[in-house]
């Protein structure tokens, strides 16, 4: 028999028989999609079809169980979207039923290497010890490169560790991929030589099926200091397998654009430290971005810090990553976050900085703030 | 100036200001993600910049309003995930909000080509006229190669235009895909050379970033008459791609496995006609699977039938594609799926026909129902 993993779902329920029907409904709807009367026995009954092997009332008070159901490793075949696909791919569209925790196994461990730097590395890129990373972004598109590769220079100047593109700077006109990456990546060296800093450049890959993989080699050989992508728009292997690939070096930074769906409802989706942590870890970023509490977005404080620990929880030996919470940050809540986060965190600020008249000086108040 | 193309959102809110208040901020935050004050003069707020068109009452009568905003196809750099970032990137993460419908412009209809065979190519493919689609899924997972191709070979003799792979089969061992794809690819073939049929084999090549477009060429030469993914598993640009690929000639079929939470929380995601509809559409799936209503998913029968609407009306000249209704559906629910859907549908039946002792029969008999 092969090793199982564990998948807790939150199931709506009136009642205990409620749950555990709907329980055993996910154990099939999610292996062998057939109903139970005819699935084979022998292997397919043993080993595939999922297993459930623990239900509870629900610890937050929500109106259902926890129900916890194990699966086999032979039927991930390899494959990190099967896998994810036997987390929740059909039972994501029946609603009540959230994405709790996922409890790992050796063979999900083997499939996920994890991280390539996790935040030691990026703090080792950074050339700082064990204190926040500070991370901003250049914006808004429309802007010609010129004018973007100045903001990435002043951010290197103010003394950010990590400048990274807009998510929504792709291959526009104004400054198209190629041509930005290159004046960026210049930009911020140019910037270091002055200032004695390490500041890396970062630019977003999220693009065409056919042309992601190639823009992550051209960051790199261009001098980037990492690469950006939203895998909740360009599939969710496509971290795995640059942070697999032995020819890609570079830091991996998680966006979190149209994956609001996964978590913002609590009839559907994942529990916050699930998509955010676990999955983004086992995938292999090396940072990953979600909203802060207390910014534009919903997230509560417990959220965000549940996502967090996710990031640095013992898993199986993988390197801890770095949240790195954004979305309305300001200077003024840099006292709040360090209360909250500690020094395991990424500041992600852009708009709040890009508001004031001189940037550079206050990208260089906000690193003062933080590391005061 | 460059064309526009809208989005309408459904805006929870408590009142019309607070409902314009929110739609401001989508327009900022799908654009250009900084503070209304430092939005650059000129290019970048006549262009870029959304702009509020348009605000309704909600005619379905819901707490909020219908927000209509434009956005330049220059922020779309004819980049595909990047329309899809524009459409509801962070937005998808601020509960209530949900995408209602996108109208869109002559550079959007030239980035996305559509489907290239639509349902009209799926039907000459099967040798049909203008009668429903019949398709079914060899499972489950765990069955050996030649079960798998058995099963194959009764589906086609039972009259199934298309017989596709359970979606959760991918490389497993028990079954691995290049194995699969040509044991089955044969025995549909020898049940077409015996019954003088055309079905069609349609293996499921959602699996790792870098295998994906290599499984379809794979699928292509091994002769299948399609291929299936997932999209919000393999990313949303893949079917894009597959599409526009002129090497590439076979029609694709959408699966929705992970999808769920795109669409069942009335409080964020999409409508199920702009999900299951336009964007598949738009992203050149020939078909498209969905849950059938009053099967195993929640889905509205008004849902299914928007879907369906949707994957026929007129949308700049692209292909009209089926849609292909599942989920636990059975014989004795034809009658009511004909009066709902007409002819223009493919009936996804899985199943309920394995659990019939004799399945050629039982495909027949599901055949006649449908021709009836």
């Amino acid at each position: 028999m092969a090793e199982r993993f564990t998948v807790t779902y939150f199931v709506r329920a009136a009642d205990q028989a409620e749950a555990k029907a709907r329980a055993l409904d996910i154990a099939l709807e999610q292996t062998v999609e057939i109903p139970r009367s005819v699935v084979p026995k022998g292997y397919v009954e043993d080993e595939i079809l999922g297993r459930l092997e623990d239900m509870q009332n629900d610890p937050e008070g929500r109106a259902g169980y926890l129900a916890t159901i194990s699966y086999s490793e032979d039927d991930v075949g390899g494959d990190f979207l099967q896998f994810l696909n036997i987390v929740f791919g059909n039972s994501s569209i029946k609603p009540g039923l959230k994405v709790e925790d996922i409890g790992l196994s050796p063979g999900l461990l083997a499939l996920c290497k994890g991280p390539r730097h996790g935040i030691a590395g990026l703090r080792a890129r950074a050339g700082i010890g064990e204190e926040p990373l500070l991370m901003s972004a250049i914006k808004p598109v429309g802007l010609p490169t010129v004018a973007l590769a100045r903001l990435a220079r002043d951010f290197a100047l103010g003394g950010m560790h990590y400048v990274k593109d807009d998510h929504g700077l792709v291959d526009q006109k104004p400054a198209p991929f190629g041509e930005r990456l290159k004046a960026c990546v210049e930009a911020v060296g140019e910037a270091n030589a002055k200032s004695g800093g390490r500041t890396s450049f970062v630019p977003n890959i999220t693009g065409p099926a056919t042309a992601i993989i190639e823009r992550a080699r051209q960051a790199q050989e261009c001098g980037a200091g990492g690469v950006m992508l939203a895998p909740a728009l360009a599939g969710y292997d496509v971290v795995r397998a640059l942070a697999a690939d032995p020819d890609f070096t570079l830091p991996i930074v998680s966006h979190p654009a149209f994956s609001g769906a996964n978590v913002v409802s609590p009839d559907c989706g994942f529990s916050h430290r699930t998509f955010y942590g676990t999955l983004h870890r086992l995938m292999g970023a090396d940072a990953v971005i979600y909203p802060n509490f207390g910014g534009r977005f919903g997230f509560t404080r417990e959220e965000c810090l549940s996502i967090a620990a996710a990031c640095a929880v013992n898993m199986g030996g993988r390197k801890a990553i770095v949240p790195a919470p954004g979305g309305g940050m300001t200077v003024a809540r840099v006292p709040e976050m360090r209360d909250a986060y500690g020094n395991d965190v990424m500041y992600l600020i852009g708009g709040a900085l890009l508001q004031e008249s001189r940037l550079t000086d206050a990208c260089r108040r906000l690193v003062a703030a933080v590391h005061a």
